[in-house]
């Protein structure tokens, strides 16, 4: 199943994408019963970011293949670090490259959503607490991150994290493809099968230091491959039964 | 004037505090007129964090002093870091002290209460989007601050953020007196004129990074004499003007 967030008319609603018809639900995190009656053509309603986190929790260095080709040993435990609500944007949304920063550079992911509160969750019932999976892009201003020491900053900037199309519910996120193309190049392509913390493990480890809340969203950390952007260009994460998310840079100049 | 937020019933709402009497106010970031004919004592309500921020903004060394002590040379740029909503926690609730963690430690904190959306706001112009001030504990684990690198998972276990216990509203922020006692022993004291990014300066910057939005708060750093707490103490932050946040720490085990 494919949960999206619409904007139409003023009003802004969850609602399932069954075809070219989305089905309005009142809230995805209590029930995917349709309302009944009402129905919209999807070329008719404005894409939003599939979610609206309280929080986005990322984690470092987690694909083996990356850690290997910057010749970094693999982390004991995850490094973790925040995006902050602000930053979230939606498919086909500018992304705005900050007058700040020199380097901009994407970086492809794949972002659990999470469904229940939890707190303290065990690794074995994680999945539990997942209602699904959908596409991010951890824009980070390469120049500031590593300026900085702290990665706060250069990860934070309005529209650096492009979230969507849609929440797809039922999938296993042990195997699923994540590449990146830049104007239509692919750069980045590996698969979750690489995360050196798969996503259970980070559910459960997250959750043993703050809670998570419905719609919070865990992004998983990025492959090998990451490059700059400059504006103009057109950054497309896809990942396999999930969908393509695409941004295009603009300057904020 | 002090604004807190409190609970009564079963219901929460924001409220002036006048000597021992809470007068409600329906939303203290549109208007502080009180909802005519209601009034509370302030012995009968539960005492709440004073706002429930989208993101908690943090500047790490920010003390001239305490940046001398630690034998460092002052930053160009503040350096950010976030903690998230899931941290607050309010006067008088107690601190858990994580499993995860050998040495939590305190930082009394001045917190600035953003009152209105800010973005790419001038130094100048920065006290225009301030509702007020409170006082915050950092409450940090020592230990993960030094194996992570990354600040984050240090500072962002649930009770880590105490707040409170008022917004005050109409004070100069530049020469605060900020304390913290460890059972009635003074720890910190210091003053907000030793900043090195005085709280506009902090507003503007954060600001031309993401916007910020009512109720966020912005935590200005802490001053020399941070150390370990253990279950069983009591921390208190006592700011000039604002008030006495205290907490006592609790085992999480």
């Amino acid at each position: 199943m494919r949960i999206g967030r619409f904007h139409y008319e003023g009003q802004t609603f969850f609602g399932i994408v069954d075809g070219d018809t989305v089905l309005p639900v009142a809230d995805p995190f209590q029930s995917l019963e349709p309302v009944p009656g009402r129905r919209f053509a999807l070329a008719e309603v404005e894409l939003l970011a599939p979610c609206l986190p309280t929080k986005a929790v990322c984690v470092g260095l987690n694909y083996r293949d990356h850690a290997l080709e910057l010749g970094l040993s693999l982390p004991e435990e995850p490094v973790l670090f925040l995006k902050p609500p602000t930053a979230v944007t939606g498919p086909g949304k500018p992304v705005v490259y900050p007058a700040m920063s020199r380097q901009v550079d994407y970086e492809a992911e794949l972002a659990v959503v999470m469904g229940k509160k939890a707190w303290q969750v065990q690794e074995e019932e994680a999945a539990e607490y997942i209602l699904g999976y959908t596409c991010a892009n951890d824009i980070t201003a390469r120049d500031l991150q590593k300026k900085d020491g702290q990665w706060t900053r250069a990860k934070s900037f309005d529209t650096f994290l492009p979230l969507g199309p849609y929440i797809v519910t039922g999938l296993d996120p042990g195997d699923r493809e994540v590449s990146l193309y830049l104007n239509g190049e692919r750069k980045q392509h590996s698969s979750t099968s690489q995360l050196i913390f798969p996503v259970y493990r980070l559910v459960s480890f997250i959750s043993h230091i703050m809670t998570l809340l419905p719609g919070d969203v865990i992004l998983t950390g990025t492959p090998a491959g990451v490059g700059p952007v400059q504006p103009g260009d057109q950054v497309e994460v896809v990942i396999s039964g999930i969908g393509r998310l695409a941004n295009v840079i603009v300057s904020g100049a």
